[in-house]
C-alpha cells in the first residue's frame, strides 16, 4: 500500500482514543492562549490588515478580527499563533504541529458548521498525520534546510481539512497530492517574521489543497512521495507503523517558559530545588552538547538575548522568577545586578550520556551542601499535571483563562479568537 | 555582492532594451491567447468558481470572470493560461515564463493603475529574473523532480510585482526571501490540473511576497541562497552575468502547434517542403535521442497521444493539416485511414550531434527524388516574422484576434481577458 493510500485511509477512516483526544484538547487550549497573547504581534498586524482589506466571503474567524474565507483565515491565523514562538513542539516531527494544523482545521470546522467532537478529531488526525510525515521526511530534510513545522504542517494541516470536509479515499489523495505541490518553507528563515508566516502557509496550504480537491481537481498519486525525493527526505520505512492505532502525538511537548526549548530541562530540574538565592556559591549545568550553539550565552544584555541563556534563566529560576511570563524576559532583567552576579556562578558543562531533553543541575551552597535535580522532558506527565501546568501558563498569558478553559463548542472558541 | 543584492537591484532599476519589449509584447499577447482559448477548461472552471464564490475586494481581473482581490487573480489567471500547455517556453529556465509571471504583474498593474508599458517592462523584468533563476537553479534541480515553471516562476512574478509597487532596495530583498518560502511546485503533477496550477501557484506566490514586503514583513536576505541549497540547485555563477545589460528573453521559444515541445523542430522543417502525399515512399525523421521517451509514439490511438507521436503529426503535416489547431488534435484524426497509411512510412531515428531543438527531414519520393530539409528552434527568426506567426496562430484560436493584437491600454486588455 503507497504511503499516500495509508494517510488517506488514516484521514478518512481512524477514530482516535479518548488520551489522544484529551492530549490535542490540550494543545488546542495552549495553541488558542498563544493566539490571543500574540494577536497584536507586529506580523499579526500586517497579515491581518492586508486579510482584512482583500475581504471575502465571511467564512471563517480571524484572530483578533473579522471573518475571511477559510484559507485566507487559515493563514492569518497559522501565523500570529505561531509569532511568540510559545506553542506546542514534537520532538520526532522536528517541529510545532499545532500552528500548522489547528487553524486549518478551525476555519473549515467554521465553514462546515462542524461540531466540537469533529473539529478536535479533525485537529488529532491532522496533528498525528503531521508528526508522521515529519518522521518520513526525517532529520535530512530538517538538517539541509527546510522547516518541518511548514512541509510537514502542510500535509498534517490537509488531512484535517479533508476530515472535516468528508473526502472519500480518492478525495484524500488528490488533496495530499494537491499540497505536495503547495508544501513549502525554509529554516533560512528564523529569526524573522517569516518564521511564523510559515505555519500559516501550512495551514493555508492545506485548507487550499483539500477544498481543490473536493472540487474535482486531479493530482499526483504519489504527492508525498514524490515530495521526499525532491525535498531530501530520509523515506523512514517505519514512519507509518502502527497509524491510526498508536497515537504519537501523545509524545507531544509543550512550553513552560518563555524561551528556548534548550532551557526547559534544566528550568523544569530548578523548579524542584528550593535554595536562598543568597547561599548559592555554585551552579553547575549538565546539557546535551547540541545545545550549547543554540541556548549557552553567558552574559546576555537583552531580554531576547536572556531567552537563549542557561546562565540568566537558571539565575532567574533560582530568584523565584516567573520563566512562564513573555514580560519576564526584559531588557531590564538581563542587567539586574542581582542576577548577573547569580548568572555568574553557573557553569555549564555537556554530555553526550543525555538527551536532548534531559538536563543535570547540582548547586552547592555555602554551607558545603550539595543539591541534584534532574529532568527528562520526554518522561510522561500525567495528563491531569499537564493540564494544570497549561492552566497557569494560560493564567500568566491572557486575561480570561478561564473562560477559554470552559470552552466546549466552535462558535465560543471562534468568539474569543475574534476579540 | 549577493544575488538576492544582483536580482533586487535589476528589479528595481534596470531599463530594458526595446528589442526585448517587443518580444516580451509578443510573448504577452501569445500568453492572452492562451488565455482566451482556455478559459473554458475544467480546471480553469473550478478555479474561477472557487475563487469567486470566496470573493473579495474586486481589484484585479479573473480570465472570463470578474474581479478578485490581486494574488487570487494572480493564482486562477496563471493555471487558467497554462491550461492549454500552448505559450511560451524558455529552454534556459527550463520551463515556461510567461505563465508564472504575466499574471502577477497583470493583477498588481491593475491594482496600482499602472501605465502599459510600466506593465510590459515588469513583465519583462518578471521574465528575464525568472530565466536567470531557472539558470542559476539549473538541470539538477529540474532533474530531481522540481518544476523550474513554479519554482523560478515565483522568483520572476516576485520581481515583476515588486518592480510595479515600486519597491526599493531592501523592500525587493524581503520579497525575494519571503518568496523563498513560498515558492513550490513539483513535475510529478505532470499529466494532471497540478501541472497547470503550478503555474498559478507560482504567480500567487509572488504577488503575495511582495505585498509582505512593502507591508513591512521581515525575512532573510539570503533567500535564494537557501532556496537554491535545499532545492537542489546548480548554484550556476554565471546564471547572473551580464544581468540588465543582456536579455535571455530574447531566446525565448513559442509553441507554433499544438502538440509536444519535441515535434516542433520537425514540423518546422516539413512546412519547408511541399509534396503531393500520394508520392512519398518512405519519411526519416533525425532528432535527439533524449525525445524518444518523450514523444515518439508510433501508432497514436488518442488526439492526446496524436500530440506525442513524430509519425502522427509528420502525416497531419504532409497532409497540410494544421498543426496550430487545438481541434487538429481529435481521436478521430489518429484514426484516419489516410494518416495512418502515411505514418506508417514514417521512421524516427536519433543522432547526438543534433540539439534537443533540431530536427532532420528525409523525403524519398516515388520517382526515387530525394528532400532534405532541416530546422533548429534556436536559429534567430526576425521579430516580424515571428509575430506574423504568432498572429496567424492567433487566428486560429481565439474569435477575435486582431482586436486583442491591437491593443495597446491596460483596461482594454483586462476587459478582453474577462470577457
Amino acid at each position: 500500500m503507497s504511503i499516500e493510500t495509508q494517510l488517506a485511509d488514516f484521514a478518512v477512516n481512524s477514530e482516535p482514543s479518548p488520551d489522544a483526544l484529551e492530549m490535542m484538547r490540550l494543545s488546542l487550549m495552549d495553541w488558542a492562549v498563544c493566539c490571543i497573547a500574540g494577536r497584536e504581534e507586529p506580523l499579526a498586524v500586517i497579515l491581518r490588515d492586508k486579510g482584512l482589506s482583500e475581504g471575502g466571503k465571511a467564512e471563517a474567524s480571524v484572530i483578533g478580527g473579522d471573518k475571511l474565507p477559510a484559507p485566507r483565515a487559515a493563514m492569518i491565523n497559522g501565523a500570529v499563533s505561531h509569532a511568540l514562538d510559545y506553542d506546542d513542539t514534537h520532538f520526532a516531527h522536528i517541529g510545532h504541529t499545532s500552528v500548522g494544523v489547528i487553524p486549518a482545521a478551525l476555519v473549515v470546522a467554521e465553514r462546515v458548521g462542524a461540531s466540537f467532537d469533529d473539529f478536535l478529531t479533525a485537529c488529532l488526525i491532522g496533528s498525528e498525520g503531521a508528526v508522521r510525515v515529519g518522521v518520513q521526511l526525517g532529520r535530512d530534510h530538517y538538517q539541509v534546510g527546510y522547516h518541518q513545522t511548514a512541509t510537514a504542517g502542510a500535509f498534517g494541516a490537509c488531512l484535517a481539512a479533508l476530515r472535516l470536509l468528508g473526502a472519500d479515499q480518492a478525495q484524500a489523495i488528490a488533496g495530499i497530492g494537491l499540497v505536495s505541490s503547495k508544501a513549502a518553507g525554509l529554516k533560512a528563515q528564523f529569526g524573522t517574521m517569516a518564521k511564523p508566516l510559515n505555519a500559516g502557509l501550512a495551514a493555508e496550504a492545506g485548507v487550499e489543497a483539500a477544498l481543490w480537491a473536493m472540487a474535482g481537481m486531479t493530482s499526483t498519486e504519489q504527492g508525498l512521495q514524490a515530495f521526499g525525493v525532491t525535498h531530501h527526505g530520509d523515506a523512514d520505512a517505519a514512519a507509518f507503523d502502527g497509524l491510526g492505532g498508536t497515537w504519537r502525538m501523545l509524545e507531544v511537548s509543550h512550553k513552560f517558559h518563555a524561551c528556548c526549548h534548550g532551557l526547559h530541562a534544566m528550568l523544569e530540574a530548578l523548579s524542584e530545588v528550593s535554595v536562598d538565592p543568597a547561599d548559592v556559591v555554585s551552579v553547575e549545568i549538565t546539557t546535551h552538547p547540541r545545545w550549547m550553539t543554540v541556548c549557552n550565552k553567558p552574559a546576555p544584555h537583552t531580554g531576547l538575548e536572556a531567552k537563549f541563556s542557561y546562565a540568566q534563566t537558571a539565575a532567574m529560576a533560582l530568584v523565584g522568577g516567573d520563566t512562564s511570563a513573555i514580560a519576564a524576559f526584559s531588557d531590564m532583567v538581563a542587567q539586574r545586578s542581582d542576577l548577573v552576579a547569580l548568572r555568574d556562578v553557573v557553569s555549564v558543562v555537556t554530555a553526550e550520556s543525555l538527551t536532548e531533553m534531559q538536563a543535570r543541575v547540582r548547586i552547592t551552597l555555602r554551607d558545603g551542601a550539595v543539591l541534584d535535580a534532574a529532568h527528562d522532558l520526554e518522561a510522561p506527565m500525567a495528563l491531569e499535571a499537564r493540564a494544570a501546568k497549561l492552566m497557569r501558563k494560560a493564567q500568566g498569558l491572557v486575561p480570561d483563562a478561564d473562560a477559554l478553559w470552559q470552552v466546549t463548542d466552535l462558535a465560543s472558541l471562534a468568539a474569543i479568537l475574534r476579540a
